[in-house]
C-alpha cells in the first residue's frame, strides 16, 4: 500500500478532522506519474483522505485475472467506497475485458458525469464561454448488449428502459446542479418517436424537475439538441440523457470545447463511484514526465466534491486556472499563451504555488466550498395494476409474393377461442387489414393478437393455445411480446398507419 | 392543373427533346410562392420537365383526408415517380399525421439524402470549407415505433435492422457519390457495442465498398463522428449511416454549416423519390414576397440530378451561387456581404439572369453534367440455414429480494426433456450464475435455455413444452425470443460477463 504525503497542514484544521478512505488505481502507461502529481497537489490543498493503492490494470491482467481487477481490490473498493483511477491499458486479445465495463456493470455505476469547459485562449475553441457538464444514464437502453438475428433478413438490438434508472440518473442531475452551482438542467431524448421508452425518460424529468423549483428545467429532441450543442455549447449548462445519446453528446461537448486532453469524469454508482481522466493511457509518453496531470486533477476535484469537499476542489481548480493562464504549460497544452513548457511535476508544483489565488481572466471556480455531498434515492411506488389484454407474435415468412393479405387470411384460422388478429406490421409499418402496395416488406411479421372476452381472464395458457394454432398453420413463430395494460393503460404503441 | 412556363429554350434543345413528367405540391404557407419562383427557374434554366400539381397539405387535411394526402394525388405520384414538395404545415391535433411520415412509409422512401455546405463568408460559420451529405437509412432502427412495457419497471423498443435496408441505402449512398463527383464515403455505427444490428450495416458497407475502388471508403464509431462532424465537418464528404444516427448528425451538420434554411434534402425510394427544402412553411411570412426560396431550388437541384438532368443542376446551383455572392440576398441572410435585400421573386430573378455563369468565391457546383440517374438494385442472396438451437424466456419476477440464485434453481425445474438453463441476466448484465452482489436488479429477467441434444431437433412443440413448465412454476413469462444459428453462425450475443 502506498501512502503518499497528506502531511501537509489541511485548509480546514479543526472543524473536520476525519480523513476519508479512497481507493486509487496508478493505472498504465502515464499513470502512475500523472497519479503521483494529482495526489501531491491534493494533499498539498489540504484534502481531508486516506488513499489506498488498489491493483487494477496491465499487471493484474498479465498476471491471469481477465476483468483487470485484482480480488484484493474488491474489497478495498466496497470499503472506500471511492475510487481515483489513472488510465488502463486492456492487452488486446485473450478475452480481456475493460476494467470500466466490469466496474460499471459490477458496481451499478448508474451515472457518468462529463463536464466541458473551455479554457480559451489559452486552449483553441470556437466557443469560448462553454461551461457545461453531460449527466448520461450508465447501465441501460442498447448497451444492454441483448441482440438476436430472428430471421434470415431481421437482427434486432432491445433498447431497454426502466422507472428507477431513469429516475436515478435524473435526480444526480438535479442535486449535482445544485451541488455544483448550476442553474439549469436540460433533458434530451427522441420522445416524438419513441413514446414509451424515452417517454418515459422525459416523465420521469418532469416529475423529479418539480422538486427542485430553485433550478431551470426544459427538454430538447436530441438530434435537435446536439445540433446546439456542436454549434452553440455556450447555451447549455447540464445535460441529463440517456446512454447512447449520452454517449455521442459528451464526446460532441469535449470535441467543441477544445479541451479533450483536460476532461475529467465520474461515474457514479449507489455505494461506490469511479473517477477518472477521459484520455487513455498513452504509452509511448510513460515515464518522461511529459504526460498532462490535469484530466486526472479534474476528475479527482469531482471526486472531492463527491465526499463533501468541495472547498478543497474549488481551491485546486482555481490554482490549476492559475497555472494556465501564467502560461505554465505541458507539451500537448503549448501554444501563443505559453510562457514556459513545462513536465509534469513542475506543472503540479506551479498548481501548488498557486493555491489560495484565483484566476484573472478565465471564470473563477466557486460555489463548491460547503457543497453538500450528494445521495440519491428512487422514490418508493406502489406496483401498477397489470392486465394481460394480447400478444403479438412475430412470424418469419416469404410465401405468396409476401402478401400481406394472405397471411392475414391465413392466421385467421388461429383467431379463435378468444382471440381477434387485430393487425400486421412489417417493419413496423401496418401492412394487413389495408395495407399499401409500395410498402417494402422483409421477412419478419409482427401479428396482433387481442383477447375478446373481457368477462374472462387470459393467461399463459390461452397464449400457448394460440401459438400452437399458430405452429399448426404451419407458421414460425420467432418470438413474442406480450400486451399488457398497467392501471388501465396500454403497455404497447399502435402500428405505423394504424 | 397548373403548368408553369417551360417554353423557354432547353439548354440542350436537341440531343433530348423528351420532357420528365413530374408532380409538385406548392405546399402551405410560403410553400406556393417559393414553389412558383422555383419552378421557374428551373424552366429559364432548360429543365426538361413536364410538372403537374397534386393536392398535399393543409387543404387536403381540412377537407377530411387525414394523410394529407389527396386520393387523386397517390396516383399521380406513381406515374410520375417524383415528387417537388413545398413545406407542409399539419394541422395540430385531430389525429392529422405528417405527410412525410405517410409518404415515407407507403412509398418505401428508403434513403434520406441531405447535403450540406457552408456559403462563408456570405452566410456566417466556424466551418468555411465544409461541403458534405449525409445520406441516412429511413425506414428501419429504432423509428419503426414497436415499444411494449413489459413489467412494472422495464419499457422497451425494438431496434430492428434489415440485411436488404442496409444495402438499399449503403449502395443509393456510394451511386450518389459517383453521380455527384464526391471522393469518400463514411459509414457510422455503434458497432463495438452493437456487434450484430451495427455489425451488420457495417459489414454491408464493407461488402458494397469493395465495388467501389474508385471511391475511399472508412468506418468511424459514431459516438466520435458525431464530435468530428460538429468540431471539424470540412473533413466529411459523404456519410452513410443508420436511421437514429442520420436524423442527429444531419442536424449537427445543417447547424454547423450555418445555413439551415438553406438545405434542401431528397426521399428516396424504389419507384418514387420526393423532393424538399428542410425548413417548415413559416405560415407568418405568407404572401409577402419575403421567403427564402434557396431550400426548395436546392431541392430540386437534387431532383434534377436524380431525373438525369444534373447538367441543369449544376447550372442552376452556380447561377444560384453568383446570385448569393453578388449580396442579392433575401431577409433570412441579410448581413454584411448584402448589396442589395431582394424579395422572393426577385431573387428569383437574380438567379435566373446568372445562369451560365460559374462563382468567383465560393467553388462551383461541377461533375454533375452528364451524371448518370441512380438505381439501387439489392444483391440476391441464397438463405442461410436456420436451426433453432434455444429460446430467451424473458421473466416478471420480483419476489426473494431478487436474489438470482433463487430464481435460477426455481427455474432448473423447467429445464427438462432436453433444455438447460444456461444464463440468466438483468438488464443485460449476467446475474446467474455467478453474478456479483452490486448489480442493481429491475424486476425483468432475460433466462436463456439451450437445447441439449442435437441428435434430435428441437421446434414449437419444446419451446410451448418448456414456456408451459414455467408458468406451471408459478413464473409469469412477458416474451420470447427463439436462439437460432444461422450456417451454423450463432445468431445472438452472449450475456455481458458471460
Amino acid at each position: 500500500m502506498t501512502i503518499p504525503d497528506v502531511s501537509s497542514p489541511p485548509a480546514q484544521p479543526a472543524s473536520t478532522p476525519s480523513l476519508t478512505p479512497l481507493a486509487f488505481a496508478p493505472g498504465d502507461g502515464i499513470g502512475p506519474e500523472i497519479m503521483a502529481a494529482t495526489l501531491r497537489i491534493l494533499a498539498a490543498a489540504g484534502a481531508r483522505i486516506d488513499p489506498y493503492e488498489v491493483a487494477v490494470g496491465q499487471q493484474v491482467y498479465l498476471g491471469g485475472v481477465s476483468s483487470g481487477v485484482a480480488p484484493s481490490a474488491w474489497d478495498t473498493l466496497r470499503q472506500t467506497g471511492v475510487l481515483l483511477k489513472g488510465p488502463i491499458t486492456t492487452p488486446q486479445g485473450g478475452g480481456y475485458k475493460s476494467v470500466n465495463v466490469t466496474l460499471r456493470k459490477a458496481l451499478g455505476l448508474y451515472a457518468n458525469v462529463r463536464p466541458a469547459r473551455a479554457y480559451a485562449p489559452f486552449v483553441a475553441t470556437h466557443h469560448p464561454a462553454m461551461d457545461l457538464v453531460i449527466v448520461r444514464e450508465n447501465e441501460e437502453d442498447l448497451y444492454a448488449g441483448i441482440e438476436h438475428r430472428q430471421t434470415d433478413e431481421v437482427y434486432q438490438c432491445l433498447k431497454l428502459v426502466t422507472r428507477d434508472g431513469c429516475e436515478r440518473v435524473v435526480r444526480y442531475a438535479f442535486e449535482y446542479a445544485r451541488a455544483h452551482g448550476r442553474r439549469r438542467v436540460t433533458a434530451m431524448t427522441k420522445d416524438n418517436i419513441m413514446k414509451l421508452t424515452d417517454g418515459l425518460f422525459h416523465r420521469v424529468f418532469d416529475e423529479v424537475a418539480a422538486e427542485y423549483p430553485d433550478l431551470q428545467a426544459d427538454h430538447m429532441i436530441v438530434d435537435i439538441g446536439a445540433a446546439r450543442l456542436g454549434a452553440r455549447p455556450e447555451t447549455f449548462d447540464v445535460i441529463v440523457t440517456l446512454n447512447l445519446y449520452g454517449d455521442i453528446l459528451s464526446d460532441i461537448a469535449s470535441e467543441v470545447s477544445g479541451s479533450v486532453g483536460l476532461g475529467g469524469s465520474a461515474n457514479i454508482g449507489a455505494s461506490v463511484a469511479m473517477f477518472e481522466a477521459v484520455h487513455g493511457s498513452a504509452p509511448d509518453l510513460a515515464g518522461q514526465d511529459k504526460a498532462n496531470p490535469s484530466g486526472l486533477l479534474n476528475a479527482a476535484a469531482l471526486m472531492l466534491t463527491h465526499i463533501g469537499q468541495g472547498e478543497v476542489a474549488q481551491r485546486i481548480q482555481n490554482a490549476w486556472l492559475c497555472a494556465l493562464e501564467d502560461g505554465l504549460h505541458t507539451a500537448d497544452v503549448v501554444g501563443p499563451h505559453t510562457v514556459r513548457q513545462v513536465g509534469t511535476q513542475a506543472f503540479a508544483d506551479a498548481v501548488i504555488e498557486r493555491l489560495g489565488r484565483l484566476p484573472q481572466h478565465l471564470p473563477a471556480v466557486v460555489g463548491l466550498g460547503n457543497a453538500p455531498a450528494i445521495h440519491v434515492q428512487v422514490s418508493p411506488r406502489p406496483r401498477a395494476v397489470k392486465q394481460l389484454v394480447g400478444t403479438d407474435v412475430f412470424l418469419e415468412w416469404w410465401a405468396s409474393d409476401r402478401n400481406p393479405d394472405v397471411l392475414g387470411q391465413q392466421l385467421q384460422g388461429a383467431a379463435e377461442d378468444g382471440w381477434r388478429l387485430d393487425m400486421i406490421s412489417n417493419r413496423g409499418v401496418k401492412v394487413w387489414p389495408q395495407g399499401l402496395p409500395e410498402t417494402t416488406c422483409a421477412d419478419h411479421w409482427r401479428c396482433r393478437f387481442l383477447w375478446q372476452d373481457p368477462a374472462q381472464p387470459v393467461g399463459h395458457a390461452e397464449v400457448l393455445a394460440l401459438l400452437a394454432r399458430v405452429s399448426a398453420l404451419g407458421l414460425d413463430f420467432v418470438k413474442t411480446e406480450h400486451l399488457y395494460t398497467f392501471d388501465g393503460q396500454a403497455g404497447y404503441t399502435a402500428g405505423q398507419g394504424q
